[in-house]
């Protein structure tokens, strides 16, 4: 499933709406010999997805911002539907400024 | 320039090649009433931008693997071209695993 497009541009979608988000693009491509890159964008930036099937992994980021996207349900979605038998996940916050944090303005 | 998407998606695409990486696609949006979201896809991963003119503020991923990369080349050129006047920079590493580091295979 690693190297199976139309299978990882549903599942990074179906983990966008899952989480709140609202898609307005994607792009993917595969690679030879193996191997995918995808984007789904959203208005509250993106979600992307980079695969190395030869070493069964995969490096998934879920970039969203305001209070009604839940980062965590996307990436909980793709962790299951790609049947991840390990993982692991970092939180990042982006864009804090002193005293306040920025929300999305759009 | 922060809700210029022609001079951002110049922009990072030359920061793409700056760093050695190779441009597969690029998909850029414009928000309304402002703000651009825009990613360069190279084969190495993926280059992205989101930014808030209203807060006069971007944030940038530059994600790329393999030896032949300098993700910091294209970092430091995108951070140049914003005329940014304050940045932070955050290394994350990504698919270590025991023993060996993740190398691109394509």
């Amino acid at each position: 499933m690693l190297d199976d497009l139309d299978f990882l541009k549903d599942c990074l979608n179906e983990a966008a709406i899952r989480s709140g988000a609202t898609v307005v693009g994607e792009s993917f491509y595969h690679f030879s010999p193996c191997g995918v890159s995808g984007v789904v964008h959203i208005a509250e930036s993106h979600i992307s997805i980079h695969t190395w099937p030869e070493y069964k992994y995969a490096a998934v980021d879920v970039f969203t911002c305001g209070d009604d996207v839940d980062p965590e349900k996307a990436a909980r979605l793709i962790t299951e539907r790609l049947g991840a038998q390990s993982h692991s996940l970092i939180e990042l916050r982006r864009g804090i400024m002193e005293d306040s944090q920025v929300e999305c303005a759009r």
